[in-house]
């Protein structure tokens, strides 16, 4: 509790103390200041400067010791090297939340990390949270205070509104309040996290979600490190309806940890990103502009939960643009109902009355057509949310004022359902509609991007809080090191896992006894826990048909082991039953640094390799969630019967999906990845089988693997 | 070449008549005179009204009969079934080129449509040029002609400049218009089509390519009509070193014509679209915005032929949005030479120098940083394009107006680059940069996505004049109606398509011996000129591997056809040579309603009908563009050896495939379509065959086809 005063306090601090204050407005400890007078700060303002009694014409103390009160927050100044006195000194004082603006930290050099080391080590002695070093501190225009020395606001200071902005970069954080103001967003605070020694993007998220002044959070971010604090605040701000929208960049990046392992080098790092916000609801912006237009429409507070549109245009090409827009983001745009249609066609005999509804540019003769149009497309169509293409009509001086009050006068019935407006104006006539209640945008593919986002943020609110599927704990003991295959399928099989049917067979002769046991084909392979990818040595026999190609297979098995891996430990064969006639999928798992466990599902070989057509979703998740997510695949018609095959067996799929995400959660952090690849799924109702897997682990108290693995291909 | 003349009058005429003009400056026909009187347009002005002596004070005629001199151009603003009289006239009178304000014409009912075309009948007696009806018109700025009755000037004109805007939409083209002008885009002139009775979009371009004011030509479509008229105008303006940039929306909608053909339904119409447009070095917007951005960059008219993007930035995270849009379009941004890298580390030792070259905030203490770091990315880099994040830094006070003069003592060095800043700054400050001869954005994607645009028009200009390959004159003659398979490959045989070996088998002992002299296994066919989809009715046999299997299998295809089409005529059955090891492609051609013959290449089954991994181009080819193409699909690894098979032929499979564009375009428009599916790519050097060919042709004197076709699951 008290950490949530501390973040409070961050962005709404009743008193500052400003060390390192300086009277000179440009500088970093002065600019504060400067800022604050110049905005009406209410709270008290005491800059520490141990030379002067007056900082810009406030009263200034020579210590922090020397302070009148504790301050509610301290915003630090100095030299790199003075810091961690100043943090220990305001710590003793009892200071909550202190403001690092000083560099020269972990983010210079060793002797710099070192520093920052001794800096938070005395901010927890005394419970202080702390936000940087080097970082670009906070605004709150609300309250004009400007914790910050960005000189963005040079140029102009941001209006106070209910959009909270939380960034990991100061500089493309200030990028962003800057286009905020020119864009006339509202703005409840911006915080600039810096080197994130304590206070963390989960936690500025955390603080707005606290914050009562927040409606939506838009958040920056170059790279999530506090994975399970930002999952708990996103989760926190989806339970209060608190719509995110962030951007986070480097969708190139790929982990040094994570590239490791097989499926991150298939799907890459950043579709584990996608995969996490999507579960918590968050919207995802492609730029920066896409991140503003949707926190701007947010706030209207209005997120449906089952998302439609209904278009009323006054120009058949921007329906179509519309149109195009909206199917490349899902966003349905039904028709209109017949007799809706008909009772259009009646006031226009050539308008276009399905949606989008055009209305044609006989609005400008008669202005009650606009109203009875739009009118028509919220009552009868039911759209929860209306786009109006009105273009530069709405400035034309004849026609301007009486179009407005038409629009409005349809809004004012119709208070629950998103009214967004694209039309070209004065920077007035613009402002006017916004303060009526429209949202308005020029370019009508953004104003469908933005819209389409209420829908899923609606989605998502709409889910009940995460009551993950409380699997039964699957107590199954790893063994030390990452074991072979066969050891890996029995591990699997008490997770409920099924596998094909096999036998490890000691020799030749157990080899032939297990064929016959199990009815030719089938499959043979080497087990050892030193050769993971075995096809790569030839070591699997695919199609044996009886008892002397099993006995000759034996034979080549090991030949070809010994002279490919000459010291691997050798545990005989596998003799496995051959799957024939099912569609050939992979499930796996692997850990990320960031989020946990990811489990992933994709058609076998080919589908993953080439086309990386698979979906990823953090572990655990239940079965219809599994079975959602592997119809949601490009080539899920592959499963479903196309091409006149039988359909495959999905909800086998789907249940060894979800127990693999559930074994993956309870395994903990020594389990790395699990590899079932190929698995094949058989007709429907008869099941899907794993036929190869492969579970890594890391060695005990070690965080790396204790196997080396390539990206290569890892069938059979 | 009077064509040409008209259309120069069209954008610059010398004297205007206005026939049905008003008084009342609010009207159609009044709006006009309105406009050009306040823009001081400098051509004579000639109002027709048969009512009035003057109209808005300038001197009125009573009819075209009295006009004083011929009109260079005129615009009808009369009640639509006055217009075509009206033409009439203004053709007696000589004048060349016509605007109709008019509607009630084609765009609303049958009555219209024969007004319309007895107007286009009057024009073409006298040569008359005529836009629209149903136009919003022309408007150049440069002039002050402003020949359109659009009110979205009302709210300002736009700036002259050396912008052509095209659109068939007056409403949207108005919209861009608008846009254009709040952007600051300097306009050469706006023509907006209408219902396209003569003057279309290909006249609109080449009316741009012609005129010498015009640098830049942005084109706004729904619908391309006259594909060889636009395809020659974008060849021309090509040529010419004029970019085109166009939205041309509708990207879901599929001609009905087209709709049937297995290749439209596969790719879509778009898709097409997409494929002819690449070909001519139009750069296709994706948005408004998109358009707008890239003309406003390609009016600097530098268009590098190998782009590539240096970045000097003040934000690390700035740093990595760029990164991900250049990745995500394709445009390189090579490292910098360790040399500079190092120099740079010598001038700030945490500065990051790779590309993105980062300056850090350390800049701001030493204005001579930035030049030194921007001079390094431009001559010691010796990148194309520059794009420098300066953001709100522009703004600041203390350093603006130095952090100018150092980036301009570089752009002033090298005039030949490309020199782009996203800066957030008032708009004087950024007009300034403007008028120094940066390009400045906002939002760094959308700089980068400008940029990679002009990399694309520089490798398009330099390419040299189409040599289109002088196909051998393929002259195949077809039969009267869609051919059997067994003919079809015939036809292709001498078209030089390789076809499997096969034998045309009346009865079953021919069908024995056949398979005996191709050697088991083979595959066996139905043959008959009714019954194209074979597999549909269980009409293929595989693995056939003996005399007997043969005889059973002939007697089984007969039964099949006659159960499932009993009235179909048969031609006995196919023997065929079973193609095994190899990779299964499709090829194609479509005869595009609006483009002409197309060309498709995919790989086989799944890959073209769930994954729609496809490349189209318009036909003919040659073979090297045909490699080009098959090795630019997603799955083309699949080709070239991936998961340890041989390479496959793909010299064969791109001679296959010019061969069959060559044959396409040389056929004729009574060729619909043919599928090659599948076709079987053998291991490099040892060809490619099409196992299975359907052609598909239209009777003579019909456009459609004379079989009816589903889109149905195609192979074999």
């Amino acid at each position: 509790m008290s950490d949530r005063h501390a973040l409070a306090s961050l962005i709404h601090p009743r008193s500052i103390a400003i060390i390192g204050a300086s009277d000179d407005a440009l500088r970093i400890g002065g600019r504060p200041i400067a800022y604050m007078r110049q905005q009406g700060y209410q709270g008290r303002l005491m800059p520490v400067n141990p030379k002067r009694s007056t900082i810009q014409g406030v009263p200034a103390y020579a210590s922090v010791a020397d302070l009148p009160e504790t301050p509610d927050l301290a915003i630090v100044a100095v030299a790199a090297k003075l810091a961690p006195d100043v943090v220990e000194e305001l710590g003793k004082r009892g200071t909550r939340v202190a403001i690092v603006f000083s560099a020269g930290f972990a983010e210079a050099d060793a002797q710099g990390a070192a520093l920052q080391d001794r800096m938070i080590a005395a901010a927890r002695r005394y419970g202080l949270r702390l936000l940087g070093p080097n970082s670009l501190g906070v605004l709150n225009p609300r309250i004009g205070f400007y914790g910050s020395f960005t000189s963005v606001v040079e140029s102009g200071f941001p209006k106070a509104g209910r959009v909270g902005i939380a960034s990991q970069s100061g500089a493309y954080g200030s990028h962003i309040l800057g286009l905020a103001r020119d864009y006339g967003i509202g703005v409840s605070a911006c915080v600039m996290s810096g080197n994130e020694s304590d206070i963390s993007l989960g936690d500025m998220v955390q603080a707005f979600v606290d914050d009562p002044d927040t409606d939506v959070i838009a958040v920056y971010s170059e790279g999530i490190r506090d994975g399970q604090r930002l999952l708990a605040a996103l989760e926190a701000a989806r339970l209060a309806r608190k719509p995110v929208v962030m951007m986070k960049v480097g969708t190139s990046e790929v982990g040094s940890a994570a590239a490791q392992s097989h499926t991150a080098s298939i799907a890459g790092n950043d579709a584990v990103t996608d995969a996490v916000l999507a579960e918590h609801g968050v919207v995802r912006a492609r730029s920066t502009e896409h991140m503003l237009d949707v926190a701007r429409l947010a706030t209207r507070r209005i997120y449906p939960v089952h998302n439609s549109l209904g278009v009323i245009t006054v120009s058949g090409g921007a329906g179509v643009i519309v149109s195009d827009a909206a199917e490349l983001c899902g966003l349905p745009m039904p028709q209109m109902p017949a007799a809706a249609q008909r009772h259009l066609k009646e006031l226009i005999p050539f308008c276009a009355p399905r949606n989008p509804v055009d209305c044609t540019a006989q609005f400008m003769n008669d202005l009650s057509i606009a109203g009875r149009f739009a009118d028509a497309v919220v009552q009868e169509g039911g759209y929860q949310s209306i786009l109006g293409f009105f273009t530069y009509t709405v400035g034309a001086a004849s026609i301007a004022d009486g179009l407005r009050a038409q629009l409005n006068a349809v809004r004012e019935r119709h208070p629950d359902r998103l009214f967004v407006l694209c039309i070209l104006a004065s920077r007035e006539r613009v402002q006017q509609y916004e303060d009526d209640g429209f949202s308005v945008y020029e370019d009508p593919a953004r104003a469908v991007a933005a819209i389409e986002a209420m829908g899923r943020f609606g989605a998502a609110f709409a889910r009940p809080a995460g009551q993950k599927t409380p699997s039964a704990p699957v107590s199954i003991p790893l063994p030390d090191a990452t074991p072979s295959e066969a050891t890996a399928k029995q591990i699997l099989a008490q997770a409920g896992i099924a596998v094909a049917e096999e036998r490890v067979c000691a020799d030749a002769r157990a080899a032939v006894a297990a064929a016959e046991q199990i009815g030719y084909p089938v499959v043979m392979k080497i087990l050892s826990p030193d050769i993971l990818h075995k096809s790569e040595i030839g070591g699997v026999l695919l199609d044996v048909a009886n008892a002397q190609a099993v006995q000759a297979g034996h034979a080549r098995l090991l030949e070809r082991a010994a002279t490919a891996a000459p010291d691997a430990r050798i545990e005989g064969v596998l003799v496995a039953r051959q799957l024939s006639g099912g569609v050939e999928c992979i499930l796996g798992t692997q850990r990320d640094p960031v989020f946990g466990p990811v489990a992933m599902f994709g058609l076998g070989g080919i589908f993953v390799e080439i086309m990386k057509d698979v979906v990823l979703r953090r572990c655990p998740f239940d079965i219809d969630t599994a079975e959602q997510m592997i119809l949601s695949i490009k080539g899920a018609p592959l499963l479903q019967g196309a091409r006149g095959k039988p359909p495959a067996d999905v909800k086998a799929l789907a249940i060894m999906l979800s127990r693999l995400s559930h074994f993956a959660h309870e395994a903990g952090p020594r389990l790395q990845s699990i590899d079932l690849n190929p698995v094949i799924a058989l007709p429907a109702g008869q099941g899907a089988y794993a036929v190869d897997a492969v579970i890594e682990l890391a060695a005990d108290g070690d965080a790396r693997a204790d196997v080396a693995r390539g990206p290569g291909p890892g069938t059979l």
